[in-house]
């Protein structure tokens, strides 16, 4: 249910008059795929808090185009030159390079506009907290700090720490504002926020260890997108770090850590936060 | 000195320790270039109103960046081709298509950050509407959907209206979000607002039809820029439409437009925002 209300919402804000195809290719890019973990998460941080429903319906959807419009641009040529992605010809594919550079410059606009509505729905004091949260994760301290490390890794050997400092940018960051924009919907505690951002970022952290297991053991169908492209492009992974087994201990162990802050935050309605955890941990796909 | 504190503003906000170069490319694309022509409308329609300065001197460096974002993505291969900005080798040709896509999406979560300080300085209010006035004029709805209209009208022969059209996206909707967020650090009243917004089209509308005359009239060392590159891609332009002498007259049709809407709004100390539509309106380069 949570995840159709968050369909239905971005199918209503991802617009489809955006001149020239443009909205056609953000539509694209975002609708009828991917498995909307950061948006559930939100969802889930807020519920577990209380909060307020609309404002974390919007930062649920916010965070998600940040999320789609990263991997528009994460795909085009000059990046990982990827063809496929949830199944389908990747944006630049269907609609050629210019336009998914646009559509993905257009959806993170977006984000923005989704967290400042004028129409009284979001207190302006949360939209401007929200705005910040996903600026920071989404920026050069974020999101696209991370990209950049990435890029300049493929063919380094990097140890333990600096892998993770790189994960921690490059997907950790957009997760734990997910759990954080969720929180800052509610009125959180300086212990319960505190907590909350543990979990997030073991959240991160997990779901990273097991991209990179699932990159050597599932196919491409069963992702949905080239399996295998990690090391075929030589790029320093979990698993070529410690190997696969040691590498699933691993997962473990961070999904243990998310528990355990949930445990500590004292949050009584984390039901589903932690299901969510349990599926990152164990995902299959 | 309004400029001297935007570039100085802009030295100490754009990341210089951004990991892997992406600091370096951000600063390139930022600093040390551009007439900053958009800060200087959301400085002096601030102090017409008596605004917030702290505010502004945030929302001009923020505007700037989203500028400064579309010109990285604009000039790349799959768009443009540019290798000359501003006098210099465009981003992608010094940092490579990777780090100067990354550097773009860095620029713009940047641009929204700068909005959403978390010192006291701004209040809820007006962070929030300056991030929905950006986020708008940014996206699909603004410059990124006319830029999707100009790459699709390569090759076709746009009327009059449709040519305003798309421009009114592409380069009017930053330039008038310009003076309109100068306006929201201040408390200007609906007539003032309506005669700015009008303000800000008219000087948008301005600077495009010069620029298309720029582009056959200037070298390309006086722009700083490659000339004559609209009629070489075949792209509609005022002058292609108009023929040279009329778009020169046009643009002081234009001009005259905005000072009337100057004179319209009542607000007495507009002698700066004055001077910088006149340099709009008659600008060498």
């Amino acid at each position: 249910m949570r995840q159709a209300s968050v369909e239905q919402a971005l199918a209503s804000w991802v617009p489809p008059e955006a001149p020239a195809e443009l909205g056609t290719a953000m539509r694209y890019a975002v609708l009828d795929g991917g498995k909307r973990l950061r948006p559930l998460l939100v969802l889930a941080t807020s519920e577990a808090l209380d909060g307020l429903e609309p404002a974390a319906l919007r930062a649920a959807c916010a965070v998600e185009l940040i999320h789609a419009y990263s991997l528009v641009h994460d795909d085009m040529p000059c990046m990982d030159n990827d063809v496929l992605r949830r199944g389908k010809p990747t944006v630049h594919v269907r609609f050629g390079q210019a336009q998914a550079l646009l559509a993905g410059d257009a959806l993170q606009a977006l984000a923005f506009e989704l967290l400042t509505p004028d129409d009284g729905s979001m207190p302006p004091a949360m939209a401007a907290r929200l705005c910040r949260l996903l600026a920071r994760a989404a920026g050069a301290h974020g999101m696209a700090g991370g990209q950049a490390i990435d890029l300049a890794s493929v063919g380094l050997s990097l140890d333990q720490p600096a892998l993770e400092g790189m994960h921690r940018l490059k997907t950790g960051a957009l997760l734990q504002a997910s759990v954080m924009m969720g929180a800052a919907t509610a009125d959180a505690d300086a212990h319960q926020a505190s907590c909350l951002a543990d979990f997030g970022a073991s959240i991160g952290l997990a779901f990273q260890v097991v991209d990179d297991i699932l990159d050597v053991t599932a196919d491409s169908q069963t992702l949905g997108k080239t399996a295998g492209k990690d090391a075929a492009a030589d790029k320093p992974t979990f698993v070529s770090l410690m190997g696969l087994a040691a590498a699933q201990a691993y997962a473990d162990e961070v999904l243990d850590r998310a528990h355990a802050a949930l445990d500590r935050s004292g949050l009584s309605q984390t039901g589903y936060l932690r299901g969510l955890a349990d599926w990152v941990g164990r995902r299959s796909h």
